[in-house]
């Protein structure tokens, strides 16, 4: 807002954005002057291109990755999967398009990621088949990463390498240091990019925790002396940016879950939440042991990282408290708390199997109390319906967000992102991670903090933004978008694909098969008409006898003289019987005119 | 909550609940005596049985319908329409199963409205197809039932009869009261129906809005007549259940609006709602009219509402407010309101065109500011999304709830529905018009308002809830449903259909064409492989070759004598390429063989 860009003093604001920029400031950098060269002093005022290419995560929550480029040298900072849209029928997941990367191949330096959820790690075994940069992670993301990558056949050998908050890597050029902030999963950090123009930092996902579960609150200082050294490009994440305020802290959900833990003291306990929040379920466990619980986990994921978690120090579970879910039955109801996957109502998930009574080891009843300690994911809202309505009708019940607070986000808020950008003091400001909605709103943030609209930059995947010496501007695109994961296929089904699948979801398939000879000019056999997904057949012969009856005329018809060739026959009854079933039924159905010639 | 129930004295509340139900107080009702018989007094104590029977809004939101039936007469109370849920692929919408109401012909004495929404009024187009019931509303309810039924070619002249809140309709044995409630569209009623066994109450959808934009705030005062001369059964929505609290007053609507008028004095506003909402559209054209500009209405359903509303009083227009959209070019941005459908994202609704740039008449840009004065009916938060995005990314200003509150829900929270029970005292409860959850949680009110858990009945589709002089208890079930619409056919598209369209659309289809010489045992021509929705074909050559040689191989090993005839060709290239082709791309399309023998 004005008043506080009024409050900023003027000589002190463009000192500091000068610093920012790699303008000069003090005796790192030297005036830039055009066309002066040779000397000391002047070596460094000639410099290249910095070039931020997102590859993902724009305009879409999922598929982050981000492209930094410098002369001969390229760096990659994530590489995220995305989940599908809802026009995207039968696709499994969505990863980015790398022909960028492939065609600058000899150029990349490493893969730098920020953390451990698969909207940051998911296209890795994918990118592996095309390049195989080393790749920089903190433990636990490795730890994960090493899971996902054993149900992948890979062509090479994936080359890891372990960092920890405050170490730095070099990538040719650039020199990145790992910046400890809190998120959902442990481990997560922001990158400080140096860069010959100038610092950019990336903030990956992140919330300010001034009272995590376990391990440091973000490292603000850190992130205040960078800023106070100079910060060319601030790319934030902008997941939560139309929310006011701070997001609560991941302690004030265990404050609720012992509201709900002593309030239901005689009922066996089911929390379902992200297996990847090992806090959350160190919580869960900490709870469950003070009130003389024993812990089970259910669901493959879950499993998973808790072992991962344990293994790796981030979770600390006191002895004997972890129960497998075969022993369960040993327990009374007052005595067991159950942690499982499905918070998202994913069909195969734990929580799914067991409200609708196809879990092998878990019956729930009128004895359990459910709890989902998450929100829903913008889609999965009437998936979770389904579970929490099955349960209701079960007489079983759900203790969601909307009546006790059992989950806080992951993601700063609106006072946090201002945080971060009043202690980074970017020159630059690109908001990246959301949707269109959350971008503007992140952008709005800067300019409430003073930067002005021609310094801030909104994104677009494969979209250049450039940086030099003079300043920032988009320049060109470069190839990008989505690539749809298919079962084994990666990059088969593209948009005729899908849009015949939505239009055989829609109205279904009329298959019209007839042979016909060309001499004689006769139909030999046929018209049979086939038909999926259309109407239910059995109770709509007549229809069906229509059907045939329009096809056998109009075949006599193309015979008679009026069709070239099998070609126009063809085209004829697409046309034609397509017409007259949509005045007929107001429904378009595939038609495919199968017509042999003997 | 037990505290609640211990307040009311034991002999009120015996004497109450005596009088609901039917049971003798006063002079009214007489001591039931079994086999007591012929007196004058014992007359009225051989009672029939009273059924209820919902037929749709139970279990899901829309498509209400509930049916009373005593003896020789049967009411029923609304007809609404449901949408599709997210796997009814293809189908338009959804009504509810009325087999056992055609069964029943010849016992209905009318369809008694609540209101005019269309998941109260929907499906009487399609109802009159099959019975023809004198059909009981208020005027806006038939008002608008007027113009829907314009859209439909009828087999009968409807007969729609008028009522006013106050008045006193006699359908066979049932005498219905309707009693003015507030809710998102004028000139809503709840229903109190006197049986012989007892009053119902049927709240239909309502809220408590003491200061309503136009109108009377709910008749509290009768129902708590109603309440104490008795009430058998309250049958109450269950909506917001989930929700505490008190639904705000439409008129908060109207003091964040003058906020976004008063802070966008220079922008164009746009404003999109529900188009039956006529008081946040009465609303929007006081405070534009108030600042000085002018109101055009866009959207097909939003222009015949105002209409119809202005011609039957229920909006009044100060003159020369309201523009043609063709004249708008004539003002500029500060003097414009435009009201709009699309508030759920509808893909061809009005605001979703003009986000798309698609709109014939009007052209966003950043002169504009939308807001959203509404929430997102579950399911359509992502199409909701996509038109928020599409703004934000052309640098259109979108106000939502999120950030002002622009919307009021029209539908009672727990402390309104813990009022209508507390005035109705109703000695059994049934929740209503909701999914399970919500119907679980109104239920939870009904314990904590003091009834007993024996005395309250969570009702399915389909299932009788039977009332006697001796008490109630679900009894047996009807035939109900759903029936699905998909262009013009109603019914003909069931599970077989959509499991098909669901095959299709997940990965599609490959047809399998090959013409075989029995005689001979050999393929005359193919195997030709069509394929739609399965992959980009031009790019997966290599693949489809293989398809056509693995059937080539399978036709012949077929005809070396490795199948009976052509059923079993059929059924063994279905098998063996289905098993072929998940091995090879984890997917399974739908194989359609066509063989023809020649």
């Amino acid at each position: 807002m004005p008043i506080q860009k009024k409050k900023t003093t003027p000589s002190a604001r463009s000192e500091r954005q000068n610093r920012a920029a790699g303008k000069p400031t003090g005796e790192k950098r030297v005036p830039r002057k055009k066309g002066a060269r040779g000397t000391a002093r002047t070596k460094k005022a000639v410099l290249g291109k910095l070039k931020i290419i997102p590859l993902g995560g724009i305009g879409e929550v999922g598929k982050n990755m981000t492209v930094l480029e410098y002369e001969d040298d390229l760096i990659i900072v994530d590489a995220g999967l995305g989940f599908p849209e809802e026009d995207m029928l039968g696709i499994d997941s969505v990863i980015p398009d790398v022909s960028y990367l492939v065609e600058k191949k000899d150029k990349i330096r490493g893969l730098l990621l920020t953390h451990g959820h698969e909207d940051h790690i998911g296209a890795i075994p994918y990118l592996l088949r095309s390049i195989n940069p080393p790749i920089y992670g903190t433990p636990l993301t490795l730890g994960i990463i090493r899971n996902k990558l054993q149900e992948f056949e890979l062509p090479v050998k994936p080359d890891l390498r372990e960092v920890k908050a405050g170490d730095v890597v070099k990538c040719g050029v650039f020199e990145t240091e790992f910046i400890h902030v809190n998120h959902s999963i442990a481990d997560a950090c922001c990158l400080a990019i140096r860069t010959p123009l100038g610092t950019c930092l990336h903030t990956g996902d992140f919330k300010l925790d001034v009272s995590p579960i376990e391990g440091e609150v973000m490292n603000l200082t850190r992130l205040g002396e960078i800023g106070n050294e100079g910060v060319l490009l601030l790319m934030c994440e902008s997941t939560n940016a139309e929310r006011p305020g701070f997001t609560p802290s991941e302690r004030r959900v265990g404050e609720s879950l012992e509201y709900v833990f002593n309030t239901h003291a005689s009922k066996r306990i089911v929390i379902a939440t992200f297996s990847s929040n090992v806090h959350r379920v160190q919580q869960i466990i900490n709870i469950s042991a003070r009130h003389g619980r024993k812990v089970a986990i259910t669901g493959r994921s879950m499993v998973n990282i808790v072992d991962a978690a344990v293994e790796l120090g981030y979770m600390h579970v006191p002895a004997g408290v972890l129960v497998n879910v075969n022993e369960i039955r040993r327990y009374r109801p007052s005595e067991l708390t159950l942690v499982t996957t499905g918070s998202q109502g994913e069909p195969m998930s734990a929580l799914y199997r067991m409200a609708f009574n196809n879990h092998s080891q878990i019956t729930l009843n009128a004895m359990d109390v459910v709890v989902l300690s998450s929100s829903a994911i913008p889609g999965n809202e009437k998936l979770i319906g389904k579970i929490v309505n099955e349960l209701s009708y079960n007489h079983i019940e759900v203790i969601n967000d909307n009546s006790v607070p059992v989950h806080v986000s992951g993601h700063a808020c609106q006072e946090e992102l201002k945080l971060m950008q009043a202690l980074t003091k970017p020159r630059y400001f690109m908001p990246i991670h959301g949707e269109f909605r959350h971008l503007a709103a992140n952008a709005g943030l800067a300019r409430y903090m003073g930067i002005p609209d021609e310094r801030i930059f909104i994104p677009e995947i494969g979209k250049v933004l450039q940086l030099t010496q003079d300043g920032a501007s988009f320049a060109g695109r470069v190839t990008a978008g989505n690539v749809l994961v298919d079962g084994y296929g990666v990059g088969d089904v593209g948009s005729v694909v899908l849009r015949d699948r939505k239009h055989l979801s829609e109205d279904g398939l009329i298959v019209v098969v007839a042979t016909v000879d060309a001499y004689s000019r006769t139909v030999v056999s046929g018209p049979d008409i086939i038909s999926r997904g259309f109407v239910y057949v059995k109770e709509s012969e007549n229809l069906m006898d229509e059907v045939r009856h329009f096809v056998a005329d109009l075949l006599e018809d193309c015979l008679q003289g009026n069709a070239e060739d099998r070609v126009e026959i063809k085209n004829r009854i697409r046309d034609e019987l397509g017409r007259y079933l949509n005045s007929r039924l107001n429904r378009k159905p595939m038609i495919l005119p199968v017509i042999t010639n003997v």
